[in-house]
């Protein structure tokens, strides 16, 4: 074990994946249900993978709402804040991975994510502004037995590697369908 | 009142961005440490809105790691599940609001949400394989005082202005940076 990942697992699962692909197919699901006003509940349990569906040992649920300064109650924080928090966590997760893969004993991770938005574009005031982030930021603090560049060279693999930070970088087909 | 939205402030809240519009340039944020192997927690309390640095009513805190069968201990969801928990938030609080805007009462409004990813992309074993969702599906039931169209128009409008579905279906630009 490194920086508590079971190495031998991590390689021998890739191994079993380089023999069955499809075992790598997977589907993760999110169901939600609104409370009042901005505020609304997700629920997040089961997915499929490595052939079959599975549950997370337990049932995860996540409160989402507008501070009031937004016409909420604060609930909860907002969506476009849980995608910070999401985008943070896969790069760390990957860091983890790939400094156990390489030996290398981390001692601390941290990060800082920021995202600027100009609500103008949700508001419907103006057309040249988008929805959504106009960039986004992530400052991280690392600390372990390995020299500052061999560091930060585990950060820029995440990166390369990282699920959510594809899913903002690059476009993904979103359908919405009701009924 | 209608669907828990206090519309009054809602359009004062508009009125007040059109007279100056710098007032809804947002910067939300997120701090995340690593605990051990895939595990790690973030904090989300503060932003700057309106001119000014505000927090939340309360610090929110957030655990994502990977299940066992991706070499994790199940401590949270994983950091791809809460983007779908982000993107049925943001389009369910959009709903709540433009039905109010509307004048349409909502009875109930929930959504599933499923991502489609193949994880021989992170694992760096076919390069012709994204790091990310393939494609994401949201479904909603929506019920309310008005007809099916009138719903379902409500649905588009909230997916016109979804600053989640943006960031997931065009790119944002993300700088990650170390020390």
């Amino acid at each position: 074990m490194t920086n508590g990942v079971d190495t031998a697992t991590l390689f021998a699962t890739i191994d079993a994946v380089k023999a069955a692909p499809d075992a790598a197919r997977f589907q993760f699901r999110a169901a939600n249900s609104w409370v009042s006003g901005t505020h609304n509940r997700s629920t997040i349990h089961g997915y499929f993978g490595v052939g079959e569906e599975h549950t997370h040992e337990r049932s995860f649920t996540f409160d989402a709402d507008h501070p009031a300064v937004l016409v909420g109650n604060d609930n909860g924080p907002t969506p476009v804040e849980y995608v910070l928090h999401a985008l943070a966590a896969c790069l760390t997760a990957g860091i983890a991975n790939i400094a156990a893969a390489r030996g290398v004993t981390l001692t601390s991770v941290h990060s800082e994510v920021a995202g600027n938005i100009d609500l103008n574009g949700i508001l419907g005031l103006d057309p040249g502004v988008r929805n959504g982030y106009q960039n986004i930021t992530v400052r991280f603090t690392i600390e372990g037995d390995a020299p500052a560049d061999t560091l930060r060279q585990i950060v820029e693999q995440s990166k390369a590697r990282s699920a959510v930070l594809d899913v903002l970088a690059n476009p993904v087909p979103v359908t919405v369908k009701v009924g």
